[in-house]
């Protein structure tokens, strides 16, 4: 039987993060309450120390410096520190043709938790296989997961609107290969009653198998081909990048990659009092400047905030169990 | 109209430090007393805590190991922690073609103030426009501005003199292109009857622009070609290196680079006992090494350590206002 | 005269670390009496703070994740931070052409200690010789030494045995080039009546001079060819690496890498209850993962450990003298 990582269920101390899978409503809920506090201790400007004399090793196997530097500033403000470990697979014993077990179990050694990113699928989860003493976090394993990117996703929808059923949400995009709205989308699928419409070039719609899929999870899909029938009030917007990376050919990338933008114009047609504006950033043109300073527009702000009070709450959690 | 950072006027809490020009001699003389006074402390042995709880961004686009060195010293002196984010134009959101506004913006969210370090002038300039809640330090950008570097050579003469004017100093090196050599022109012309003898070969002149330009903000300004016409007994010497970077072809730079070099009979026949030799480092071969035991050298000991107090009184006061 | 590194003799403030023969065996017994406190700490749980306060630069011209983790996480784990410059070479200052010693000087001003990392044999040396203010410890520079690297070598057989004399060991692999061998060799030489066997495949077997070497400092060495000929029950095994980077040929390297390998099979017949099963890492197929379990396979468990807390205590006393 192959390896996997345990269900939270309310008990977050020594355990694994590697898939949203583990977390039920409930242990989101704690998750939450505990973000939630983290935010207000910082508001407050008190220094928190609840990490005072713990290490956490980030172990980067692919550059991504904003996640980077979100994990590495969890940590600190919780009066922890971190030893980045950047590219092994270059630096040395790795290139020397280390197995990641091996790696994994030398820096357990150092620290008292791990969080690690890797390019690869199912990278987190070998690791955390292999870790005998200290939590293993993953921080994104290619079109694997990232669950901390949904928590803070589902966490600053929670805040704005008190909850996480009864949603009317729109996601727009790569809906094909985007990871962060294939995760999205189950962590909306654990609570009832949610509608998403679907807007997308047709090249990358969400494939037959996972509409199907996330439609028997529960969660109600509206596929759309225009702006135009964009539903007017929607609680949250998500909209996403083209990844160029993903695609086959350049051409194909400069023909899709602005075909939705939203404009001003767009927010005062469609979007309500109470929507929500968020994007998993990079953006690269396809939110129009402008509408940064709306207060709707929570992708500079605190979209960005949540992920750290959730990795904070996060770290927290699995290293001293509150 | 175009953002300029604000006068410090006295007030450093929540100011970006961009650029010298922001600096009167009463906000010089405030940083100066308090860099005095980390100077001691460090002596004492005794930790300060003052960035207690406070994480600082060190984001740097091109890689200065002295610089970066000096600033995360400078934070974690104080108590405080960095979370160290480089070259992210190779590594990550950057390269997937995010705005510098983007990544300020994402950044500051983690943090108390913000470094920055980019190989094109202006750039500090647009990330302290960008940022909405911390301060930004601007660590050198390109042929821009170096500002700390500035403070921290005027600090070391005043340390030493007792005074900011009434100074003779020699610049000697590639005054048409070096930045730290403009910055100190434009610093010392900030007091009154200072006197500066150049020396450059003359293809490596300052330009007769800014040799105006400086000569009307009141720095009398004497231009000599040969080491023979050196000053007797100056308060300082400020050698520079021959940037080969800077130079259009290699062969001119191996013709020019070492003109003028500071030897042991050079001091022995033109430095005067309270004359201190300056070089902001690092060097290639324009100071014999014999002269490094000479009390009198303070390129590698207090020119270096008021670098680390410097930037320790300006974090301070940006970020605590004290 | 050249520059040689003071003997410790029981005094290690302020005392650079660059080889193994500045120490007596009464210096690593207060060593490795410290480190032993060090582990009670840690086990403990409660945060020593000894280094508070202090920093420690990690100047790495070379990369090494392990020693760097390593190096990183025993000043952390003490309570003080790390400035981190990675391939300064290549990024900055010193690619203008700037000396060792003139990097070594400004990094000093900055901090309490610096651990050099450097390819080339003789480098630490040099640094400990253009230091002023602060202690260099060598974190391996080539083929030179690695001082620590058999101190935890040395920690880990002290641990288990409670001694370093009479003790009959084996050693394994390249021989001929394997530098933890050679220090390991060295620092059992220390002590009285230490046999070691010796096995690796013809062509790296160790140099007709430094058989004649190490036997004329005391060790009683015995050369075997086949696995067959492993004594019983000897008191530790210590398996290396055919370092592929160091073979002529890769075709010679196919050929010699995995000649020799620690089964479950050759375990259960060649060692005994009390023999430990010891390698410096990284392996890449020397020793078979299913012995990993093995109580006795300390490899990846107190021999890593034992790195650290080797680190630690000897951070402590250099920095603070205790």
């Amino acid at each position: 039987m192959s390896f996997e990582p345990q269900k939270i269920n309310g008990k977050f101390k020594g355990k694994d993060i590697i898939s949203l899978d583990q977390f039920s409503p409930k242990d989101i809920d704690i998750l939450f309450r505990l973000a939630r506090k983290m935010k207000v201790i910082a508001a407050n400007g008190k220094p928190s120390r609840v990490l005072d004399g713990k290490i956490v090793t980030l172990i980067f196997y692919e550059p991504s410096s904003r996640t980077f530097g979100s994990f590495g500033a969890s940590v600190k403000q919780l009066g922890g520190q971190t030893v980045d470990i950047l590219n092994p697979q270059v630096f040395s014993s790795v290139s020397k043709g280390e197995t990641l077990e091996d790696t994994i179990r030398v820096f357990e050694a150092y620290c008292d938790a791990i969080v690690i990113r890797h390019p690869v699928a199912g990278t987190a989860k070998i690791a955390a296989e292999a870790a005998k003493f200290v939590p293993i976090l993953n921080a994104g394993d290619g079109i694997g997961e990232h669950p901390t990117q949904t928590l803070l996703d589902l966490c600053t929808i929670n805040e704005k609107h008190g909850r996480l059923n009864k949603l009317t949400g729109v996601m727009v995009g790569d809906l094909l290969n985007g990871r962060t709205v294939h995760s999205l989308l189950k962590g909306l699928s654990l609570y009832k009653n949610n509608t998403v419409y679907l807007l997308s070039p047709k090249e990358l719609k969400l494939s037959k198998e996972d509409f199907r899929d996330y439609s028997l999870r529960g969660v109600k899909l509206i596929e759309i081909s225009k702006q135009e029938e964009l539903p007017k009030n929607a609680d949250f917007w998500y909209w996403t990048r083209v990844q160029k990376e993903r695609l086959k050919s350049l051409e194909n990338y400069e023909s899709l990659k602005n075909r939705f933008i939203v404009t001003k114009n767009l927010v005062n047609q469609k979007a309500g009092k109470n929507t929500i504006i968020m994007h998993p950033l990079p953006r690269v043109g396809e939110i129009d400047p402008i509408v940064d300073s709306d207060p709707r527009a929570v992708y500079l702000s605190s979209q960005v905030r949540n992920g750290m009070y959730i990795r904070m709450a996060l770290l927290s959690l699995v290293i001293t169990g509150k």
